[in-house]
């Protein structure tokens, strides 16, 4: 990822619909693997220090703050490309993701699904959550 | 996909935490590749038909209706296997998409990326929409 100027983050900002709480949902996708790892939501602020600083941050809706991903549980992700879809109403981005993406220590989120028609965990535990956060 | 009893589908939407619109982000990847294709809402009603019929069902905000993917154009998404995620606010559904996902053209709805410093299109169209939506 090459470095983004000011006007590059404008130009973004400028292209993305943001919703009517000014947030778009943001599907993170390790860059090399394919693996979709989580979905979050971003806001203006979210996105320009995502694109600048090449790592990326969230906006926290249940914190209301900019959650930079990784910062307390050193899990970051490094952004690789950013893009939007047709609509510009969601968020694609491709990252190297370190560790894990899941506050659970599991490497990806999407962990559930009917298994003999039950739910079920499809993933096992990669790192202990209490080594990622304390206890 | 196997066959999906009422019992199993109760068991999704009871595990699944809609939003206060009743919705859920629905993300569509490509099972093989790994390719995400696109992002869309789905209601419970939507949620049952994919997980009864094996065809993915939407739910269209803007015409508020249910939206067989593929109904118009002949590009539906054959269910493989349906996710959710940690917070269970979340959908992943594996599929095999038919055509192109986007109604576009494209192969997927995130075409859209910054190169060379400016918004730019890095996928092409693979499909008149003429072809998928008439004229």
């Amino acid at each position: 990822m090459r470095d983004v100027t000011a006007a590059e983050v404008s130009a973004v900002l400028e292209a993305i619909a943001f919703n009517d709480d000014g947030l778009v949902p943001a599907i993170s996708q390790q860059f090399d693997t394919g693996e979709v790892l989580m979905m979050a939501w971003m806001n203006r602020d979210s996105v320009a220090e995502t694109l600048t600083n090449g790592k990326v941050c969230y906006w926290s809706r249940s914190r209301q703050k900019l959650w930079r991903k990784g910062e307390s549980s050193g899990q970051e992700q490094v952004l690789k490309d950013f893009r939007w879809d047709c609509d510009s109403d969601t968020v694609l981005i491709l990252v190297d993701q370190k560790g894990v993406a899941c506050h659970t220590g599991r490497r990806n989120c999407f962990f559930n699904a009917l298994r003999d028609g039950k739910p079920a965990v499809i993933a096992d535990v990669e790192v202990d959550p209490e080594d990622l956060y304390g206890r």
